[in-house]
């Protein structure tokens, strides 16, 4: 099967078959991280640009290791001190982007929808790490390989999901995703973080955390947001704790081999006790390796093999 | 020809064999960006310092774009959290730097003759990516290399150039290249954004905007420094839209396949209107284009060919 | 001799051996940025990630280069905009940054001790590039570096630290490192800049500069960190220079051939003054040259050669 997208903008424009093919690709690159010499051509003479626009340690970190393990060339532009400091437009700045030649654009930005809007209007590839609260494929595809990892075929899997979804893009594209691929997608949080309509993206408001969690082959926590958590979404730290927080009791209702994920960075002790986020059946830190692996995938996949090659 | 300078400091110290020889070294450089692999080793094992005292995006990404398609290794300070916050000299600073045995360091600097200052001091080459009000001789380089692409040899060329002369280095910098090229350079702003003397420089003032325009090959607008956009300077940013600002009655007054430039960033609906920035004859993404085939060309002039071997 | 430590974190963990093999190691290293191609292949695929966590500039960029010319993929972290900011503890951000699989952690902290936290919960290496107060072995081993290539084996050697030791992690790891190799250490500051109990890190506490000085092989000068320059530890900047600055009178109490150095950034006038800092027994460039050649050592042994090849 040949990769024919120009641009991962969301889990949305993902076909079945697509995402298979991305997952089998990032298992196959998950191997090279493993060698003493961490490095394959592949990508060499590649420019891959990180436009982050938003904070981010561990997903810009991630792409640009990925890209050097694939040995492409990275450039990092920030928005601050950048050229929109200066009053240029979004578009403006990625058409002057492009004209240096890049062969990716990988892009955060605070507003829903930046991503799409740029990968319409450059020749490069667009990889959307993170828009507003609109999208973050890249991790909701590392996510579902990690799954898949470890519990085999996603369709059937009974997933719980709980926190802040009304304000996550980590929970539209997994819920979006897994649930594209056959999983069972239960959320749970406070009524104020959930948004209206959240069931047309294919999951299914549980009527407790309990009733969740119960029977789960995956539980994914979401981050609770501190600089968001206001009296109006939330009271405190500990009574969002003491209610929605995930403790060895509401891990106890689920499967005995429930796996435990989380996109971090975690709050231990709100969102998640330490005990569960260290316990065995944890997978945090998986994700993170995993992520590298899906991120070389994603771009041979737009640069590399892809649309120019066949992979068989 | 062999290129003898350590330097490029500003358009003063290059003779016009030297400016020849540069823009057909970059021509030769543009065709490498085109390539599936983007990448020679032509620099392989040097070592470019990018030192820049002043926010940048489009000058240091190109600066260092350009330094990894030649395979150097560059690497970045920033003038905040550096050692010249703890209240190092510049001097100290570079005199550091250079004891890492760098090949090149690109510095921008917010005070003109900084560039100067530091290359009488080191041993490696300087390369002035802008200081000050004085020179940004990459820039003016990389605008006669987009001109002569598209209209031939310069001499004899007339080129408009229009907005705050005086607090540009870039203006200077065209100024003075073109010129002495041959071309016939005429100015026009507002009276409070042109520097007594100008003419020194090998240009005219032009009565007013209309007579500026008339008749030219080019147009080049200067960018509004809106944190410079005081009363005395200027009223308002409309005002300086319906007085000195580029739209399609003004382009009709020159040439027929008159080209549009501008160094970037570009404030729309200020100096220039967005239907001609966006228009057929607009240049001002092949300036981007161009403008790392011509750091490329520098890096090779002052590191890789130039003092140590023959051109031909 | 095999180098077998996973971490470079103080000079109390090194013994007189390990510390022979890695100032051997760096000599062999400085050869290599004297060459046109100033790069080895020797760590190609391996990745180094570097965590300063406090603002830096030559410490950083000499790891950085030092990780270019031996091949090695370098990638950098900063505190501010990374999940620590958005309430990560430092071990899930160092867990979440080894699940990307680096070789080497280089290491920079505000608090004492948080280099050793790390080491001990991650399997890759571990160099620690300044803990709070405590310790800063890479800077004391190119000090080393930079005697022993002077004067000769370090055994007997006389030499003179001066400045702030309370505040002084340089301070902590010269002392220890040079002490242990057989130098006679002895200090000089004003009171309040002595901590109670230093000597039984191997140095004295001479009864005053002059005596600290005299017949000195060496004399080391500390800087003087006016955001810590209160009238508790001493009244002004002058009276700093006049009491415990470094002038010719002083160093003309030191043996003829007397190496001065300094760790840079220097304030020049306060702690040093400007015809000694640039005078001929001046070492202080060469501290910032060597500084490469052994962080590449250091590179080399814990990550490439090492524990894992014979070194002979």
């Amino acid at each position: 099967m040949r990769f024919m997208k120009k641009d991962i903008l969301d889990m949305h424009s993902l076909d079945p078959e697509e995402i298979t093919l991305i997952l089998d690709t990032a298992m196959g690159m998950k191997e090279i991280s493993r060698r003493p010499v961490k490095k394959v051509p592949t990508l060499r003479g590649k420019t891959i640009v990180l436009f982050f626009q938003e904070p981010s340690t561990r997903t810009k970190l991630s792409f640009e290791i990925a890209a050097k393990r694939l040995s492409a060339d990275s450039v990092a532009i920030a928005g601050s001190g950048s050229s929109m400091a200066k009053g240029e437009t979004l578009i403006d700045t990625v058409k002057n982007l492009e004209a240096m030649r890049p062969d990716v654009i990988v892009m955060r930005h605070g507003s829903s929808g930046a991503a799409h809007l740029v990968a319409d209007r450059v020749a490069c590839s667009v990889i959307n790490a993170g828009d507003g609260i609109h999208a973050h494929p890249s991790q909701a595809l590392l996510d579902m390989m990690s799954v898949r990892e470890i519990k085999g075929p996603l369709a059937g899997l009974k997933l719980a999901m709980i926190g802040d979804i009304a304000h996550s893009r980590v929970a539209r594209s997994d819920i979006t995703g897994f649930s594209k691929m056959g999983a069972l997608v239960s959320v749970s949080a406070p009524l104020t973080m959930i948004p209206p309509g959240i069931e047309a993206l294919g999951c299914k408001v549980a009527p407790s955390l309990e009733d969740c969690v119960a029977d789960a082959d995956v539980i994914m926590m979401l981050r609770i947001q501190k600089e968001r958590m206001t009296d109006v979404l939330f009271p405190t730290e500990r009574e969002y704790a003491a209610w929605f927080g995930l403790n060895r009791d509401r891990v106890a209702l689920a499967k005995k081999d429930v796996a435990i994920m989380h996109p971090g960075p975690m709050n231990r002790g709100v969102e998640i006790s330490s005990d569960v986020a260290d316990s065995q059946g944890s997978m945090i830190l998986d994700q993170v390796t995993n992520g590298v692996a899906l991120r070389m995938a994603l771009y041979y996949l737009v640069a590399g093999g892809g649309r120019h090659a066949d992979i068989d």
